[in-house]
């Protein structure tokens, strides 16, 4: 059986009003249900399922002491450009956010703007916040380290998090060009979706304990990072976002974070992240901003494709895909539905209703 | 008869005096030869050999009409944190510099300060950039677009450039942190070489007129961007690159430019490049700071290796090649010991003493 014939769907709008509602009845403030339930909901619409709303459950578990259901999240600026996010332990969507309307707020004087989050947890898919200054006309951009789970390319441990590197670029009368990339070579649930379809990984995206490659999914210790022979480069990648998010926070690195899935709930876990954003208009005429975005992505959408293949630029994908789920609702698997069961029977509140 | 064969070396000093006294005798300014100088021995001292001497040859060539001997270089700025360099057509690494040196004055004030160059010309090794802002306690970023040559992760068209992303991290007490990556699989010049060997290319990494992976160097066409499977993060850090060089700069896509290597050497080539510095101490105290890039290169040197492996930070093999070199001197190719020869009787200068 694949993973995806018992998924089934639901409606954007019923999804979103569920999930705002469970993290409400769980004792959040307003802020916090908008924000988590908004970075679940680009993950379920563009297709990055892994940062989707299967994620509730998970963000309703950490509430019991982990992660700070009303937090006083603060903002220090001591210069011109730069500010620092105490997020106070609370969620890291909504210090996401709150970090990037920040950094927009000082790009839009500075022309740049960055931020530095500390005490926060897991943000989920770093798209969201680069997308978000995309939408308002700005560059955007958001790293955060996560679990080791990756190793070196020459090593043997589990060394960085797939460490998200994201950038979101406006382009006029268009969606955004959007890069939302793990620097691992592929994404953990990528191999326990060949694990439980029984099939054998690529070669190079996986190791054992012994930092060998193996293409038996059930081997799986680590993680390659990204470029294969030339790994270096994705472990160097995985480092800049390690240094932006942990060490430019004086938060925790990779390698001394409590694990995300447990069994200790209720410390805190110290994650830092790292938010940017750019005034095009700052650098160059509006107009030639505009014009050299839309020729970059004309001629990659026109450009000749190998046999088989389109080419499309960053982001289109993510956009098909969303533009599927509108029509069609986001998906469920079996494990979110059964969540969605618990968590609605818990707090008294109807799921959302599966489409035929 | 391998590449590497006859290959004979020349002291440091030596070799730097020579390529500074060819550019004043091609008629450049102080500044131009000064920084072009700088910027190929970064190449040479620290193994980058494609950015080092060996283009000494081609900076005379280009100083005929493509480039400007002696540049009037303006920077203009009218926000806090972002400046606009016009390079007026002078050398790219005379830009580079001068971009830095205003990106940390701007970072020194605002925290951190982004600087975009315009009407600038060949830079060479991004690294070098991003080095210096790192050597004066600063995190350094350097991107530049360049010739189209690499094809898109599903296309079948020279399309980015091999466009560099260097990052540099001051570590207190250490040399810095230094990635210098090209968003290609491969660099070209290991195509040019595997090509002399008769030695086949690994999978993966380059294409012919189709975009068909070849092993075969000599029907190499175009290269493919790092990340094999999953290559389209490496044609979106491209794309990043070409955003942030070329269109927040309002110069010309790598697929607009002319030839790097002509065979028009007297039209400007109107490059873009992109610099950023940030304070590390205006996100966190510099103690805090300190301490966590020393525990990250720590605990990295210190992490098992896979086997017959050794476990490198970003920077550490390029800092022993440069040991090696201080004692060694850097290594002259054949066709370099030739254009040495060539420029040295033009200008009546005495060529680098060859070491035994």
């Amino acid at each position: 059986m694949s993973a995806t014939e018992d998924t089934v769907h639901a409606a954007i709008g019923d999804v979103e009003r569920f999930c705002r509602a469970v993290f409400l009845a769980a004792g959040t403030d307003e802020a916090t249900a908008d924000a988590a339930t908004r970075a679940m909901m680009h993950g379920s619409r563009l297709g990055v399922d892994s940062h989707g709303v299967r994620l509730l459950d998970h963000y309703i578990t950490v509430m019991t002491g982990r992660v700070n259901k009303r937090p006083n999240i603060t903002v220090v600026q001591s210069v011109p450009a730069v500010a620092l996010l105490d997020a106070d332990h609370g969620h890291g969507a909504l210090a996401a956010y709150r970090g990037m309307d920040k950094a927009i707020e000082l790009a839009e004087t500075c022309g740049i703007g960055a931020v530095s989050i500390r005490n926060s947890s897991h943000f989920g898919p770093a798209g969201a916040y680069a997308l978000d200054a995309a939408r308002k006309g700005y560059i955007g951009a958001a790293f955060c380290n996560s679990d080791s789970f990756v190793r070196l390319h020459d090593g043997a441990m589990r060394f960085h998090g797939t460490n998200p590197i994201a950038f979101a670029v406006p382009v006029a009368g268009q969606r955004p060009w959007l890069l939302d990339m793990a620097t691992s070579a592929i994404p953990y649930n990528r191999v326990k979706l060949y694990r439980s379809l029984g099939r054998e990984l690529p070669a190079g995206v996986a190791s054992d304990v012994e930092g060998r490659d193996i293409r038996d999914p059930s081997l799986a210790e680590m993680l390659a990072p990204v470029g294969g022979e030339f790994g270096f480069k994705g472990a160097g990648l995985a480092g800049l976002v390690e240094i932006l998010s942990a060490v430019l926070s004086g938060m925790r690195l990779s390698f001394d974070l409590l694990p995300m899935n447990g069994p200790d709930f209720s410390t805190p876990r110290a994650l830092g992240a790292f938010v940017l954003a750019m005034k095009p208009g700052a650098f160059v005429p509006e107009d030639v901003f505009t014009a050299g975005m839309q020729r970059y992505v004309e001629v990659l959408r026109s450009s000749p494709p190998r046999e088989g293949m389109r080419v499309m630029a960053p982001g289109d994908r993510e956009w098909a895909i969303a533009e599927e789920r509108e029509r069609r609702g986001v998906p469920l698997d079996p494990a979110t539905r059964e969540a969605f069961a618990t968590l609605g029977e818990r707090f008294g509140l109807e799921t959302p209703t599966l489409l035929p």
